[in-house]
């Protein structure tokens, strides 16, 4: 049974979006894994609006408990930050325990964008906090989102990826992905190949 | 025991954070809560600036699994989405299965927000999906913000908050924060009165 990849990112937005989602389910299938796709069920219809925009919270959650893992595409989305859906979901594997990895096509850091939107007008507070004209502090530690995302992965030994893509491919760019792909196959061929080390086999190793 | 609420927000970035915690916890202590803020324990020093990042994704984690629950602020932030660490922790408690509540200081919606970055420049393709002038499709599903917040939230039978506060208070109105405190003592209250039906009671109120 092929590990399970549930694919979160705001491709989901895209008018292209099952075209998208082909080619990472196609890429994932490359490297021995199933991806689970938002979008790919049919959704109940709903009286309401809200209706609907609940069973597909309900529908994406239960395809996140069934993965064993997930890559969140973390590309800013309509400003400077990713897209907050996929930031939930990454939140919701971290605490899962499930294997994680994280991209993005913008090769400029949070900390970066953060000054870009603030136009550069940043300034030192009296205990050396980076401050906007609007008082907010800025985080500067070398990551690419917010310390929650980039920190749940790193510090969960997930790969992070950063990929400068071309401005009108900034969400169908598939380097980045490739290489988290990548980065989870050798994990699991690595722990398959601990695996193999069982017990019984030590012991046959040292009767050399 | 109290049961003990992760206080998730912007919030943290404010020059006076402190001093909205403070007043964050008394309002916590007053509906029978205990906070549990980030920012409470001093993050141990790192060599570089992602070691320290990485310190406060780990303690803020740590306070996450000792919490029985959470309280989102998911007022927008720097743009017109929600704080993506916020999202990130709304997430990973979601999936822990504690209580959670969510509100906003900001009154409109999910869609009117995107409509305005848009600049109302939204149309409807083939398939009725409302799209901005970039072909990304906008979620019209009548909620705070994007849909696995307000769906995970809701569909726990979380309470949501909307409060239209003064533009200077955005951060520091805490009469949303407070209307989801009252919403989960009374779930806690109530879940205590269920608790104190025990089944020899039952019996025994079943004996006249």
């Amino acid at each position: 049974m092929p590990l399970k990849l549930y694919i979160a990112g705001p491709e989901v937005f895209l008018a292209n979006a099952r075209e998208v989602m082909r080619a990472k389910t196609a890429l994932c299938r490359k490297y021995g894994f199933e991806a689970i796709c938002p979008g790919d069920l049919d959704i109940p219809p709903s009286d309401t609006r809200k209706g609907f925009g609940l069973a597909i919270s309900r529908v994406d959650e239960e395809m996140m408990n069934s993965a064993d893992g997930v890559i969140a595409n973390l590309t800013p989305f309509r400003g400077i930050a990713a897209d907050v859906g996929t930031c939930f979901e990454l939140g919701y594997m971290c605490a899962q325990g499930k294997l994680v990895a994280a991209y993005t096509n913008v090769a400029a850091g949070h900390y970066e964008r953060t000054l870009g939107y603030y136009n550069g007008q940043v300034t030192a507070d009296a205990d050396g906090h980076k401050r906007g004209p609007d008082g907010l502090s800025l985080e500067d530690f070398d990551m690419i989102d917010n310390l929650m995302m980039h920190g749940g992965v790193e510090r969960r030994g997930g790969h992070i990826a950063v990929h400068a893509a071309a401005a009108d491919a900034l969400y169908t760019d598939l380097t980045a992905f490739e290489e988290c792909l990548k980065a989870l196959a050798e994990k699991r061929n690595s722990a398959h190949r601990d695996e193999g080390m069982r017990p019984e086999e030590l012991d046959a190793s040292n009767d050399d």
